[in-house]
């Protein structure tokens, strides 16, 4: 139905996380209906994303500019680095303005399954902006899976010896959850650090 | 996050039926991150579809053909036409691969709240259709809901004079539905419908 073209089209479409076959199908009928209106202004801003859009060769975030917005900043704290495991985190943390230092996005953690080892994540430039000098903290903000822990253990370990302070987030009940649908894991935890 | 250009990407995709803003910021990195495998193919793709797809200009279809590719088949049943509401219903009977006959979208249903009338829909056409002769049968294929219904009867009043036969979908449990979860209505009618 709709000749190749838009089978091609639906193809890509349901490659997108949060899309499967059937709603890239209604996604795409809704962009050709108005093509005017809807689909040639999503296929502009896909070109020009593509065009400006680059990974930043200090921290590795996607920025139009290179250093990005965030490391270019002359009023961020140039002292305390975040570790993320990916761009998407690192978004997170804007978002919830609460951050004002750098960034440095590892592109994923360690993984026994996956096979990724040190080689495979951004590990040595992360040694070099902290050899450079002028960092007092390194916040390792990767996520409360096994990876993440273990990745987190592995860096802290490795960042010792360069006499940054090395912390990592604190862990407990999220905002606006409820206790009994909590995995026990995170109710050890928020006991453990219960404060007065 | 991004620049203006990633934040325009987020806001387009986010409007596209299935995606919400976090679902959008996820695609969007997803796309990002990998510019020459996924993003550049999908704005070549949009691009080529907003070129190539039109309308119908007998039936309604979407196609890169006017006749679309169903119109022009000498192979489909020209004696019978299946009125649907809107392409993606079209398309669903064609992956159905059960019906043969030609089509015509309406391009909504009658809705007194939406102020949707006749004119707005593409009856003449179909009357148009129904007076150069040839055809047979007229399958009200409209959705099972208070305004389809109302459409279905208001277009079988119309058709009735042409001296075509009108039929209606057949109603009842569909396939691999449990009754448990099915609506008193559908109930009703399934047990009226009932074949020994």
């Amino acid at each position: 139905m709709g000749g190749p073209e838009v089978e091609r089209l639906i193809g890509l479409l349901a490659k997108l996380p949060g899309l499967g076959p059937r709603s890239a199908r209604r996604a795409a009928l809704r962009l050709l209906r108005e093509p005017e209106a809807r689909l040639l202004p999503l296929a502009q801003a896909l070109a020009e994303a593509a065009r400006s859009v680059r990974t930043c060769g200090v921290c590795g975030n996607l920025d139009s500019v290179d250093p990005c917005s965030i490391c270019a900043d002359p009023h961020r704290d140039r002292a305390t680095i975040c570790v993320v495991e990916g761009v998407g985190d690192l978004w997170a943390l804007e978002r919830a303005g609460v951050y004002r230092g750098l960034y440095h996005v590892l592109g994923g953690t360690l993984s026994a399954l996956a096979g990724t080892g040190p080689e495979d994540l951004a590990v040595a430039p992360l040694l070099t902006r902290l050899e450079a000098g002028g960092v007092a903290e390194v916040i390792l903000a990767l996520g409360a899976t096994v990876d993440g822990a273990t990745t987190a253990h592995w860096l802290a370990e490795r960042l010792q010896p360069l006499g940054v302070a090395v912390t990592r987030l604190g862990q407990g009940v999220p905002i606006g959850g409820a206790l009994e649908v909590l995995d026990d894991g995170t109710l050890a935890v928020a006991l453990r650090s219960r404060r007065a």
